[in-house]
Parts: C-alpha cells; structure tokens; sequence
C-alpha cells in the first residue's frame, strides 16, 4: 500500500486572444507598453544570465515559422511566430504568434498565452528602449515608413518613452496610412501623410521602418541621412528581408540585440563579416558608449530576439493574475504515479480539460 | 466603405491530457500503436520531403528542455520535451510534452496536443518499426531493463508489431517492475522478472532499454552480447545520457534515426566522428541493407526525432476529429482587418476563448 500523495500540479494558466485583448485594455496600452519595456530594459542588463539561441527557422515559398528559445535559471520561454507577407490578401495577419513560460527546476508548462499582440507591443517597447539609449536627446519628429499592424505600436511607444510629437508617415498601401491616422486621432500626436519615404524621412530626428515584404527592400538610402538621426530598423528581420542601404549601414554605428542571430537576420546579413556592431545590452548596461556626439547616425538593427518575449511572457502571467484573466489547462498528464503512464489511458477523471482560472484577487473577495 | 469578408479562421483543435488520454481509450492502445507506427513508416519512407533540423536543447543542472521542429510542404510541426529525471521524487513525471501543427502556407496553429502519453506511444511505434527492418525474424524473447513510465508501451508495441511474447523484465527499482507486471497482467505476455540486466538478457533475442538516468551508464556491456542479437536503445537520449558500452556498439552493425542528432545524443556520442552509422529510413526505403545475416548484432541508436512527432501529431489530429474529441482555442487572434492589430485591443467579442469541438460525425448525425 502506498501512502495517498498529492500529484504534481501540472496545470497551465491559458491566455488565448480575447484574454490578452481584454489583459491589454483593462491594463491599458500605455501601461502595458512602458511594463513591458521596463521588463526588457531589466533583462537585458543581466545578459549574461540567460541561456541564448539563435531562433530556429522553417522557410517556405511562402514564408517562414520560427521558433525562440530562451531561459534563465527560474523561467525556460519559447515564442512560436510565422512571417507571412502574402496572408493579409486572404485576410489573415502577416504574424501570429504564441508562447509558453515553463519551470526550469521541472519542465512543467507554466502559461501559454496568444503572443500576435503582445509581440507588436514588445517590439515597439524594444524600439523605444533602444532609442532612449541611442537617439539625440529631445527628439521630436520621427518618420514612420510601413503603417501595418506594428506601426500605431510604435508609434505610442515612442510618444510614451522618447518624447515624440509629431509622426511623418508613408506606406505604399495608402490604406494603411489611413487606418494608422484613424487609429492615432486624438492621441497628442501631429500626424504628417507624406508622398514617398524621402518626404517622410526629412528632418526627422528618428526614422522607423517597420515594413513587411520579404524582399531586398532599400527603404532607407544615403541620401535621406542627416546628421544625428536614428534609425530604428524593425522591418530587416530574416534572410533576404532587409530595408537598409548597405551604405546606410557603412555610415553610421549599428547596434543590434543578439549578434550571432541579427549577422543572419538583420539588415547587417548585407555587410562582411567582420563589420562591427555593438550588443545594445553593453549600452544598457553601462559598458558600451552609445551615440559617440550629435552628428552621428545610429542605427538599431532590429530582428526580435527571444528574451524580449520571455520579459513580456513574464509580464502578462502577472498582469493575467493580478486581473484573475484566464483558464487553465491541463496541457500535460496529472499523474497520481509518475511512473505509471500508462495508468492515465482512458481515466475519465472528473478534471477539467479547461477551467476558468481563479485570480488571487477575486479568491480573496470570494472569501469576505 | 470596405465588403465586410468573412475573417481568415485562425481557430486551433486542443486536445489537453484528459482529451488524449479518453482518444487513445476509445481507440485502443493497441489500434493507436499500430496507427501510429504505420504514419512513422510512411513518412521515413518519404525523409526527403522534409525539412529537418536537429532540435534544440536547454540544459540546466536539473534536465533538458527541448524543442524538436520538423516541416514539409503541407505541415509544420513541433514538440516541446522536457526530461527532468529527478522529477519522480517530487511526484512529477521526468518527461512532459505537448505539441503543434501549423499550415505551412500561413503559419496559423491547426492543432495543439499533449504528448507525453503520444510520446510514449510513438516512441515505442518507432522502436517496433525499427525492430521489424533489423530483429531475426522469428524474434519471441525481450528483455527489458528500465521498466518505468514508458515500458509497457514497448512490451505491447513489441507483442503487436514483432511478435514477442516472452519478456525479461529487469529495473534497479522493484517497485516499478512491480508496476509494469501489474499493468501487462492478461495482455499475452509472458512475464519473467530478473535480478539483473545481465540475467535479463541472457537469452534474448531483443534487449530493449529504457532507463531514464542522465548519466553515462552502461547497462549493456559486452558480455551480455549474444549472436543475432538487436538492441532497441531508447533511453541513451542526450549529451551525457548513454546505456551501450562502446565496445557494444563497436561490435554492432548500428543504426539511427537523423545522424546528426544522434551524433550528439545517441550512445554514438561515445564513438568517433568518423564511426559508421545506417540512418534508418534507407533501410526501410530499400536503399540500404539492415542486418547482414542472422548472427550479426543490430543496435538501434533511438533518441526521438521531429518526424515521429509529426507523424503522431496527424495521427492525433485525424482520429480527434472522426471521435469528435477536443475543444477549440482561440489562440491567436482572429482579426477582420488582419493590418489593423491595433483594432483588436479590448473588444469583448463573442467569441469564446475556449470552445466544445464538434465532431464531424456528430454534425451528420444532428442533421439528421
């Protein structure tokens, strides 16, 4: 007879697409962006804690699907994300993504959480930290070249943690612009339509380029630089994708997130091998300068790196929490025997597969 | 003013433990073996089709967590996989996994599974489709040395696929051969526990072995070798993790799964790089020969691949729906203006998160 034990606790908090809609508009957008930045600035001023990995790609004629590992001692995280440029003309988004936090001491899924969302808000949080660091001080007017689903992100990003006030846009799409205007009304920012990229880019302190087409693109030429702008190059972020004239890149320091994946991946896959770069967490972290004076061009060559989505993971499991937002799953087996498997075949337990999880919060209310 | 389109489905079939384990009930442990292993077949049959990658591993002083992709034109697929052995002394199971389908052409998620009992499954499916290229035909005796969570998925495997009826069970742990007795009582076995391994194999035709410790163990050493032997080796699965004596596999004809996985993680992470290996789908294509003749002494060097994974995801995905099993998650976002991510922010639509699936058998009866 085996003493009765209580099994591992095996659940999974569960955070599906109206989860984080309804997570992000209760938190509000603008506290969601400045948390999540704060997470990512944080993380990435204890690099060297983390187990890092180039994110694995799966390319086809039509796309790509990535995934991106990354762990701490605490917290093991991974985003799934594809990159789909053609999928807006069957009305689905260009990205879509999900990720999960699991426990390193045991391997156990901890939250899966929709990550379409939350990714456009790391992004634009991860732009503007690096923009903080690496843009003139008192920036004001940035131009923003690509006005799809990423772009209103950015922008309130950069409105909230840089200080911008006017945006300069263009897109191809006109649409686009339109829906990013509709979208921005009424936000305390002047909004500026422009004909082409040149237009947009002119006496612009930072010039953003948040672009989808999976193509060789020269969004940004040498002859749009002026001193002491920034570029923030979000767009450039897989093989043969990139937005940046080479001698864009020749002409001003580069910055990037994790070097071994932005040499295959970011607009730097154009440049040689040995063209240097600095890792933005040296600059975070106070052991590498930024801009070097006012006149210099920076750019961030930005692809997405995998801590970013671990800081964000993190930072929704304690929002959903603290809102008692979500369900859980029970993903993996509950095991009353862990080495008897095969026990768990066919016990139509009276366990959910799916339960609404309890926040800490109404649990208290619950008991007055 | 835009025609209102119909949103791109963005929704993924789940299948969480309970799912699982009540599918693999109804259709029986011994249909979804053979199922499973006729998928495994097929597709190695077909290993040019894919896109493989070796998978991707997190070490920590703890265990390993992983994640093992796989694509080919119509079917992107992954796993997540921990293997925590400690984990039993906590009451949790040392391995957990569940995984993902997604459409190759847009990157939606079609289907999220757990795998732990699947992974059982499928590992023994591989290991009895491995047994039947390479065993003496006319094989009826098995040791098996580990006998833990995953043995009696082995035992039965090997009964349906091989035709084994003998088995000489052997674990460091009494308790745990005495749970695998308990478990394969009246399945047509015949049950001999032994007091070693080395008893365990004599007069073996397969020695199977399942341990779980991460260490460099040797639980098949030379003299337990006899002629015409097979080794079915499972549980040599990472970097630091062997059970084969070198001087075994010396004197084996050995043969792997994705040789530069199993260069890594196999037993063959004892042997020179330049050591001869047979991936295994050459054999079961035709176009390379198996056993040479019926003294020599086979090993298959098995550590897991992507492909077995995909293989049992489709078959998880194809039998859920003629069972009308799972729920629906919304796990990405379903947008009606897929440029427009912002728009999705706080809209409490109707739309539930989580959702009863409907079989489509069930459909056509309701028509009815």
């Amino acid at each position: 007879m085996k003493m009765p034990r209580r099994p591992f606790d095996t659940e999974t908090l569960y955070l599906g697409a109206p989860d984080v809609a309804r997570l992000v508009a209760r938190r509000g957008l603008k506290a969601c962006i400045a948390g999540v930045a704060g997470r990512i600035e944080a993380d990435f001023r204890r690099w060297g804690e983390f187990d890092k990995t180039a994110r694995v790609a799966s390319h086809s004629g039509d796309g790509v699907i990535e995934l991106m590992p990354v762990a701490d001692a605490q917290w093991y995280a991974f985003k799934y994300v594809n990159g789909h440029p053609k999928n807006t003309h069957i009305g689905a988004s260009t990205v879509m993504a999900f990720g999960v936090l699991a426990d390193v001491a045991t391997g156990a899924p901890r939250l899966l959480a929709e990550l379409t969302l939350p990714t456009a808000i790391r992004t634009a949080a991860m732009s503007a930290v690096a923009a903080r660091a690496l843009a003139r001080p008192g920036s004001r007017v940035m131009a923003l070249i690509g006005n799809g689903a990423q772009s209103e992100f950015q922008a309130l990003a950069f409105r909230d943690l840089v200080g911008i006030r006017t945006m300069r846009l263009f897109d191809t799409d006109p649409c686009a612009t339109a829906k990013l205007v509709r979208n921005l009304q009424g936000q305390g920012l002047e909004l500026v339509v422009c004909a082409s990229g040149a237009e947009a880019a002119r006496g612009a302190d930072i010039v953003t380029t948040v672009t989808a087409d999976k193509t060789r693109a020269t969004i940004v030429t040498p002859e749009m630089l002026e001193p002491g702008m920034h570029l923030n190059a979000v767009g450039g972020d897989c093989p043969g994708k990139t937005e940046l004239h080479p001698e864009v890149m020749n002409r001003s320091a580069v910055f990037v997130e994790y070097e071994p994946q932005t040499r295959i991946e970011g607009d730097l896959q154009q440049m040689p091998a040995d063209f240097a770069v600095t890792e933005l967490w040296q600059v975070l972290a106070g052991h590498a300068q930024g801009r070097r004076d006012a006149d210099q061009v920076t750019v961030f060559d930005s692809v997405g790196f995998a801590l970013e989505d671990m800081s964000t993971l993190r930072f929704l499991m304690d929002a959903a929490r603290e809102l008692g937002i979500g369900d859980t799953l029970q993903l993996v087996p509950r095991m009353d025997d862990p080495k008897d498997l095969f026990a768990t075949i066919g016990t139509d337990t009276p366990m959910r597969t799916v339960a609404r999880a309890r926040s800490h919060g109404a649990a208290a209310f619950g008991a007055v």
